[in-house]
């Protein structure tokens, strides 16, 4: 094999290496980088009303007792956690949390609280972006945390069976052990669960190169509003008998039914992963370089992840990371995953010189070390805790017509002028999915009237989507109707209502409050 | 770069590939390997009793030629072959066919059926496996043969936007000349719809490489029971805004509505592919090799399929094809895509060095070249046609487990004995899917009794299912309670009755017979 001479600063050790702070820093509950101001509770900021469920009464918990002996929370400084999103946007009054440990435990839970019409707000690992995670009242709380077990791996075909509450990353360790990695990878691995993941339907930094979870789960275990078990948790990669069922709740945030467990295809762990930080002179050019890549990385290319000055300089200045690539208007991260070293590298080595030679790339760096590809990752994983840093975050994720990708942010920059701190722009360019956000001192009503529905117009004007990833949960159920025609959204309130038909499963999110 | 040597002889031209019929000749209801014999009556041969519908009247028939001027068929003659399923083994009694172009006139067909409570079976190429692309009684066809239009395609994104009687092939060609493929390829594609692809959620020989239609399936437009029209045709790679609607349509067999045009994420064409068809001495080396080939060739395998060496004398019997490798149990075929001709034929070559080294594979031939690479497909695509020169043709389709893959085969041969002519083993090994078919003069109860329930009981054992890609349509839609538990079962019904409460859409099909 002849490896083709790459320039050589793309291959010169970066400075800032060792100092960079390591990826595992991901966001959660208790991690390092979480905002610290607290939110009042919702129903202060947001217009909504209470829906006439029961309240919690000391029969109730008696019979949660009765379910999940020792595990009944109901301390208000155990329950504050929970009860507030990541973010820090939304806060429920919740006053109960059960932490269940088996599918059966969930059943009685929904059992009861059926009979008594009482709401359930499932709980992950509390790092969604639209408030579909936490309560909105006082709903209880049902923490998937202590479903956490392994349940099979199949060393043939990849095929791995767990519970719903198994985090993202200690799965991303069990199966990389064997050989493989999970189809799925997100800044919030070090925190969020596999049925979290699954309920939200999540994207994340693999999608490009494994596809949706649509494709990649292949069962599901789900407990429905009544208690019922319903069992889909096959580990088949083709079935066609009858409706796939499980889709229904693959992407419903916790609205249809309650995950417990999952079944899902993990790739075989790639033998080489190159990642390169580019710097780009304007946008035309992060475009041309998305081409040239798709065309000369063909199979290999594994993430295509776009990042503006301002998202750089804010994870420069706030998380203390060193920027390889300085002065550059953009930033890409190309990732290639393969199995022949040599092969990928003679590959990435080709792509480099014609995107340096032509100009579409002025500067840039390449890491295959593990440790140096992880700090390469930081540098784009942590841009949301960044920004978390700089103020009240206003979060958009919207899929947009490539060509019109950063127009959203010229356009938006203009508009809101001196009224916002920072405008940037982020995301999977390769999926058509930017990550917009806006930062200010604090939440001010006047910059939410700025930007919306001004963004969701916007959106809806270029066919996109104005929830490519995150879902719509609490904060963005009103929204649905810019990328989904009444009719659609019609027929999702007749499948709520034919699933949940008292409406006690993750109440107030995904749908729209009804006129 | 460096080229490994190969071993001659699997370079060598093989004498058959000039005289080798082409891939072409695909199968469909003009196609030249049809089989001839017709069936009696589907209620002739099967237990089914026509369920309430109204019989169309002559006021209906105006009111269709109202809806698609001149384009309601109702001469015997032209309706005898879309009466009939591919395999010759159901027949239903339609008297009317209509030939909508649009969504539009879809609807107003619709609207109308249901006013009136007449039955509808929507009809796309009629390549079905399972006689679920045929009426069962009078039901009124409605073909989407004339809605044969490319609505958009996206040469950045290769987002493809049509309607749903697209045939395949000709999509196929369509992007190809744009340089993309389509995502999927399978036998029929000659006749089969994109509709009806998606309806049928086809898996086919493309899978193990790009994966499922609910993953490349970006949207679809669809018209429910009472003719309303449900747009959910958007080409975005991400939209997590409410239920994923389409997900209930794709696999759903015409039953919930009838899908209208289809919006399909279609890969980049592959600058080099490769074929190798190979001899194994027996099953475990043929698993062997599927482990070897997985890790040698990762990212650029894109095809992994098995055949017997009783799949093999058949083509070599009834279609005339040379078969290039003698004389082996089994037989392998092994397709590489990648973006780098070098790389590829590296990879492959240490592959082949290596299985032929260890005795994995005792002889083999390659082609690279577009003609020869066609040849050595139709070996296996055109097993289907084969088996139909061969006689009656049980047909059985399953998910297992690859251990037990061929157990099953073995199983039956022993339990048939001199009953069948014929019993075979092919298919997606890459994926646990096995084609299973038993061949016999004439339809015999008595060899159906021998296969039938003990043939599903054998796959539930294995946990796997009893349809992994052709569906359950109208002969094994009694069989979904192998493969799913009785909840999922009532959920399919609920389904069912929300979206077609009068149960007018693709009758007897997908869910059993009410007890």
């Amino acid at each position: 094999m002849v490896l083709r001479p790459l320039p050589a600063r793309l291959l010169a050790a970066w400075p800032g290496w060792r100092t960079a702070c390591a990826r595992g820093a991901s966001r959660g509950p208790a991690g390092p980088g979480r905002p610290r101001a607290g939110p009042g509770p919702t129903p202060e900021r947001y217009r909504v009303e209470r829906l006439p469920f029961s309240t919690v009464s000391a029969e109730d918990l008696a019979a949660f007792e009765r379910a999940v002996p020792g595990r009944v929370v109901t301390d208000p400084g155990a329950l504050e956690a929970a009860n507030v999103d990541w973010l820090k946007t939304v806060r429920g009054c919740s006053k109960v949390l059960l932490r269940p440990q088996t599918s059966e435990e969930v059943s009685c839970i929904l059992r009861h609280c059926y009979k008594r019409n009482l709401a359930v707000n499932p709980q992950g690992g509390n790092t969604g972006m639209v408030g579909g995670s936490v309560p909105v009242f006082d709903e209880i709380i049902l923490s998937t945390a202590l479903m956490n077990q392994v349940i099979s791996f199949d060393e043939v075909s990849g095929i791995l069976v767990c519970q719903a509450g198994c985090v993202l990353e200690k799965l991303s360790q069990f199966v990389q052990e064997r050989n493989f990695i999970m189809p799925l990878d997100l800044g919030a691995k070090g925190s969020c669960h596999i049925g979290g993941n699954v309920a939200t339907n999540a994207g994340g930094l693999r999608f490009l190169r494994y596809g949706s979870l649509r494709g990649t789960v292949l069962g599901l275990e789900v407990v429905l509003a009544d208690g019922t078990i319903l069992n889909c948790l096959t580990s088949l990669r083709k079935d066609n008998t009858g409706y796939d069922l499980k889709q229904l709740f693959i992407g419903s945030e916790g609205t249809l039914g309650i995950i417990t467990a999952v079944s899902i295809l993990c790739p075989p762990q790639p033998k080489a992963v190159n990642v390169a930080f580019l710097g780009c002179p304007g946008f035309a050019e992060v475009l041309q370089t998305f081409t040239t890549c798709k065309g000369m990385l063909g199979e290999i290319l594994s993430a295509f992840e776009f990042m503006d000055a301002e998202c750089m300089q804010l994870v420069g200045q706030h998380l203390h990371l060193a920027i390889p690539v300085q002065d550059s208007p953009f930033y890409i991260l190309v990732e290639t995953s393969g199995s022949n070293a040599g092969h990928d590298a003679e590959k990435l080595g080709s792509f480099l010189e014609q995107a340096l030679g032509s100009g579409l790339v002025t500067d840039g760096t390449m890491a295959t070390d593990h440790r140096k590809v992880q700090a390469l990752w930081a540098l784009r994983e942590r841009i949301t805790e960044a920004l978390s840093h700089d103020g009240y975050v206003y979060k958009y994720d919207v899929s947009l017509p490539v060509e019109r990708f950063y127009d959203l942010v010229i356009d938006l920059r203009a508009r809101l002028g001196l009224q916002a701190k920072h405008v940037v722009g982020y995301g999977h360019l390769g999926d058509g999915n930017l990550h917009l956000n806006v930062t200010a001192e604090a939440f001010s009503k006047a910059l939410l009237e700025a930007l919306e529905p001004y963004v969701y117009v916007w959106t809806a004007e270029q066919q996109g989507s104005v929830s490519a990833e995150h879902g719509l949960g609490f904060k963005k159920r009103d929204v649905l109707g810019y990328s989904k025609p009444p009719k659609a959204v019609q027929l999702m309130r007749q499948l709520k209502a034919l699933l949940d038909p008292k409406g006690i499963l993750n109440p107030y999110k995904t749908l729209p409050a009804q006129a």
